[in-house]
């Protein structure tokens, strides 16, 4: 792979695999406050999100390009730490940095990361594969990015609970060898990560296939983390894990019934009704919304 | 290929090929002023300063992906008439847009568009291949560009020769075919385009192939546009050629006397000096400089 120098990074093709390709934008004031987060974990979250969009189709990351507008009061430091976190999350995943674009900003930071990755020919895992009966399952928990971010906003005190949390925000782990595993089964019928959070990420599941599903809030996995955090603030763990998002987890869907070789928890199905139903809950649950 | 809608895009890979990356951002303020650019010039010139650079890899462009952070007072209109223009150089080369991101903004526009490209394994024409005693060659013409901007600062009077030249600065059409042409004449050493003005980028060519350069400012190529808006105005025409950039032609290097399938200007020479020089000029030309 021939990288950053020239007019584009240049990266040889193999036959039979497919090429994947992401790409995000961050704004300040609209996607993080540059108060409240550091540079590092800025650097960090903005790789994630992406690397994540790479393992939610069942594939391996394999380049990276970071474009981003700077204002002038920013130094020099400020880019070095930003890197740093940049290259912490690139590093865990081999994943080179290859290229992008660096220029002023009159006053926002912007960021803009794409990745590309690459998975076999035919085998990315999209989001319309999902047929009614499927089970809907997450990897990993939900909410604790959400409670990590209250607390920040909320300002409560640090401890090790509540800096978990706000780990758990600032430095989601991309689940690429969860999605790795998952398509492999080759019974997977569709996939993505749990950004917006479940309400919101399962109706693009839903209108991709064709389907409507229900949600079981009693049997959503939540952290103890997050449980014990719910007690002692008084915050609603539901709403947390379903109208937060941020996690990073996968959401897919599977038949019924289905062995796989990852962590998962069953939190509802696929149905023909073309409706999202929560059928253990009084209330309909939206998932964040941006704008 | 599967494009919006999903977490990634998916393009199938070649045996044989490689895969051409750029990357580029636009922030308002900083690369346009919205009062002085239309939504479809807007469009126009994000799709080509990336299609650009993948002409002057020798590749020919496959897919584009845009992000764009839109303020709140920006309504659905504009957003139309800018993918309009956008659709309209993406339609010429026949690259579908893929994917991308849409998210608010405070105030700025902020754009991002990523090109994938693709040329044979091991073909693409880097910066790094220029040679001593190699000739400085460009494709089309300088300075028409950095003409159409001056005359959009100073406010002229719109009539033809005007008009002509404010299109070459919004609608600079990438030399794809070219490019193409170029890179399998098997003889071009290095390539790029001309984005920054030739005193800038010929410096990118000079540090990665270890050379330096002699620009003849007598051989440059001026438009007759130029030559005529320069005496009408009293501009100086070397320095619209060479301080203005945003040509978008290609700037290559090949050895002397090479026969060529594509038209094209000797504009000076590769030495080993590790200087720019301009022998036939008391001046030392600097190009457009960010920041």
């Amino acid at each position: 792979m021939t990288g950053i120098g020239d007019d584009c990074a240049v990266i040889p093709q193999k036959e039979g695999m497919d090429t994947l390709v992401s790409t995000d934008m961050l704004v300040e004031g609209v996607h993080f406050l540059s108060d409240e987060i550091t540079p590092e974990q800025l650097g960090w979250k903005s790789a994630a999100v992406n690397i994540s969009d790479i393992a939610a189709m069942g594939g391996r990351p394999v380049s990276t390009y970071l474009s981003i507008a700077l204002p002038r009061n920013i130094g020099e430091e400020w880019v070095m730490r930003f890197i740093e976190g940049y290259r912490s999350i690139s590093g865990m995943f081999g994943v080179p940095l290859l290229g992008g674009d660096t220029c002023s900003s009159p006053d926002r930071l912007c960021i803009s990361v794409t990745v590309l990755g690459e998975c076999a020919h035919g085998k990315a895992v999209l989001r319309s594969g999902a047929r009614p009966g499927d089970s809907i399952c997450v990897t990993g928990t939900l909410g604790d990015s959400a409670a990590g971010l209250k607390a920040i906003l909320e300002g409560r005190r640090r401890d090790d609970l509540v800096d978990r949390l706000i780990d758990a925000h600032y430095h989601p782990v991309p689940e690429v060898e969860a999605g790795l595993s998952l398509a492999s089964t080759g019974i997977v019928s569709s996939m993505m990560d749990v950004s917006d959070g479940v309400p919101s990420d399962i109706r693009h599941i839903m209108e991709e296939s064709g389907v409507g599903a229900e949600i079981h809030t009693d049997s959503l996995p939540l952290s103890e983390d997050l449980q014990k955090a719910c007690s002692l603030f008084g915050w609603d763990p539901l709403s947390l894990a379903l109208e937060g998002g941020e996690d990073y987890c996968l959401l897919f869907t599977c038949p019924p019934g289905s062995e796989l070789p990852v962590e998962h928890t069953v939190i509802g199905e696929i149905t023909d009704t073309g409706r999202l139903e929560w059928p253990s809950s009084g209330r309909n649950y939206q998932g964040f919304r941006h704008f």
